[in-house]
């Protein structure tokens, strides 16, 4: 088998056999297929698509190309989460307690990764004392004994998969939803998910910007699941605005517990029992959507999932004395308001720009050497439909620094205040199923 | 500017810049832009193709990108001629010294290559003598004399097409039309020609398959030309079956000095001729086709050019003895005939297939190191279109070795033979100006 015919294939528009994608990711992963021929076939990909199969083969192949964590030790269906990211998202820190309260694994191995701020295990390590990582042996009794554990991601998870994703950054081939399809689910079945529940979002702030693309990736992922037999639910969800109110590493843990007590954003809350129940459905906890919806509502209301979560932080190592007191996690110097320039209704938030402002701020990492400050953040006072008026605050920043000028501007400009008020904001636009 | 940028501009169909293609061929000579993101290009250059005016630019830039060769000190204009490659091909050989009696100055350099037989200068070397390489001053010497020479293609003629060219050849990104044409185009306009033949084969032995796609390629080529002021003819003509009667090194200079002595294939000289024709009227030695056509038929029935050939094989070193006595040439030590097992008239020869086994034994290199055996090849005995009886020799081999029943295999293969006459060859499909 020769690589330049394996291109020639795809870029013809044939499809690619389970053998050939297998010898494609093994050669790429050893070094035996060099970096040039990798991206002509990529790019050939980018125009020509993968057929279904091929995106499963794919997904398995990279998967396999390194480490495959075994998790039959833990007992139950292990449910995991994915989401193709956005600003201020803090689902998987709201949800890993719910789900682990209903009894349902949470054996969940996150990313650091680049962005506005921190991944979650980066927001995780906010809690004082707080570890991410742990022997596998810990870690299995950690989810066994408290249904969850949150750890950093192994080196050696989808090797392929990670040196594919450096190519096609360089390549001007990232924005394909084949490759982007396998890229996700491959980390996931790596590390050992059951179940997966995906959340996809689309809007200003969201790498798909439609529903109609949201809903071909959504799609793509949900048939890889069915046809490796992990059992895949796919939401799409809104990312037109940031998710909740409150962007940073500390404050995104603030949040997290606020909403975890019943009395967080109701937006945020909103999507955070939703994925919950799907998380809690796929784990056989409940037979329907709507029962496990109103079960996980009765939990966050009545705050029922507050103590799981302190004994998750504890067992990592962390100050469960943050849950009651939030001002043991690290708090900014310095607080400057960000004031509305006119009257009218919040018509628009680019989440896009927020996050940066965040990222500039020193929440999250530009470049992967980069220093997180846990400390500095945001506070949105103001969304999408609230009413403001001339020097009302929209934002709070939270900064360790005095200089925030290009800051405040950035946030002014993402901000579109109207004198008409705005449709309704859509939470959740489908669930692919 | 940064590739990544570029890779994404021409992957989502927009036009690159004359500034972009420099930066890009610039980059790519020197190394500052790796393989594997002008291989994503050339894939995304592959699907979207490319404008007129970036053809030309990319042209340029590859041209400009080694030495510039400088022909000002030979005085006319300085005609060229290219085939895209063809079985038998040696029409150089011959419009050479035609054009040259005519007093068009050819100044050709002409790369070795791979492929069935060796190229032009694999060809003369065959010539007891012939030397390929004279310094600069020597060869436009020997151009202002005998208006006439012929040399190896220097190291650093278009180093960038070099370069592409071999990642192209890796990457399946060979066949895309814009690629073709710039870097054929590229290496004329660096080796200094004020106008050029194009003759673009097609059919079974050449890289086109058919007319349609030879007419884009050509036409693409003619433009080229119009937009960087070299007057440029594109001529379409058939490789259905091997151009002439002989095939290697040694049997094409014979063949070639029969079809200037007036007493060569029928086929073979009137190509020739038309070539000729179109090079002395780019060369302004005529004003029309039909003059020129004439003039150059005159030439060749009373082999006038004969004295012009001795001259420059005599010019480079060469044994112009060869002309009169064609035994002086390499001669093979064993031949052998392929016998013709039915009645009826040939209808096919597979160009493709004949070319192989003249490579097969030795006449071409199939790897770069290899070594070419000027005294072996095949003579063509039949052709499209002639009779044959069981038994007679379709085809003689020439060769060094007595084990040859792989290649008369071959060639038994390449005939087909029927009892219905096919339609009459056509020589020329078509004349792009």
């Amino acid at each position: 088998m020769r690589m330049v015919d394996l291109i020639h294939k795809k870029r013809s528009g044939d499809g690619l056999s389970d053998q050939e994608i297998g010898f494609i990711v093994s050669g790429y992963t050893s070094g035996d297929i060099p970096d040039y021929q990798m991206s002509a076939l990529l790019m050939a990909i980018y125009f020509n698509g993968m057929s279904s199969e091929e995106i499963s083969a794919l997904t398995m192949a990279m998967a396999g190309s390194g480490e495959m964590i075994d998790l039959s030790e833990i007992a139950g269906i292990k449910v995991d989460k994915h989401s193709t990211g956005g600003v201020g998202d803090k689902i998987s820190l709201i949800v890993g307690p719910i789900v682990a309260f209903l009894g349902v694994p949470v054996a969940k191995m996150s990313g650091r990764g680049l962005g506005h701020t921190g991944g979650t295990v980066d927001k995780l390590e906010s809690i004082p004392g707080f570890q991410i990582e742990l022997t596998k042996d810990a870690f299995i009794e950690a989810v066994n004994t408290n249904k969850i554990a949150i750890v950093g991601q192994s080196g050696n998870l989808a090797p392929a998969d990670k040196k594919m994703y450096a190519l096609r950054d360089v390549t001007a081939t990232v924005d394909s939803i084949p490759l982007i399809a396998s890229s996700i689910m491959s980390k996931k079945i790596a590390s050992g998910a059951d179940a997966i529940v995906l959340d996809v979002k689309i809007g200003s702030g969201a790498f798909m910007k439609t529903v109609e693309d949201a809903r071909v990736l959504a799609r793509t992922m949900v048939d890889i699941g069915k046809k490796l037999n992990r059992y895949t639910i796919a939401m799409i969800t809104d990312m037109e605005q940031p998710l909740g109110r409150e962007i940073g590493n500390a404050n995104e843990i603030r949040e997290s517990i606020e909403v975890l007590r019943g009395t967080g954003d109701k937006d945020l809350t909103e999507v955070a029992i939703s994925v919950a129940a799907y998380m809690a459905v796929l784990g056989k906890v409940f037979g329907s959507f709507e029962e496990a919806q109103e079960a996980v509502r009765d939990i966050v209301l009545q705050g029922k999932a507050i103590d799981t979560f302190k004994r998750f932080v504890a067992s990592q190592g962390g100050d469960p004395n943050v849950v009651d007191q939030p001002e043991l996690l690290p708090t900014a110097a310095y607080h400057f308001e960000v004031l509305a320039e006119q009257d009218g209704f919040v018509n628009q938030i680019d989440a896009e720009h927020i996050g940066i402002a965040a990222m500039l701020l020193g929440a999250g990492r530009a470049k992967k050497e980069d220093q997180i400050d846990y400390a500095v953040g945001l506070t949105l006072n103001k969304k999408i439909g609230d009413a403001v008026k001339v020097g009302e605050s929209l934002c709070t920043l939270h900064a360790n620094r005095q200089e925030v000028q290009e800051v405040v501007t950035m946030i002014q400009h993402a901000y579109r205040i109207e004198s008409g008020e705005p449709a309704p904001v859509q939470l959740i636009y489908d669930v692919i199923v």
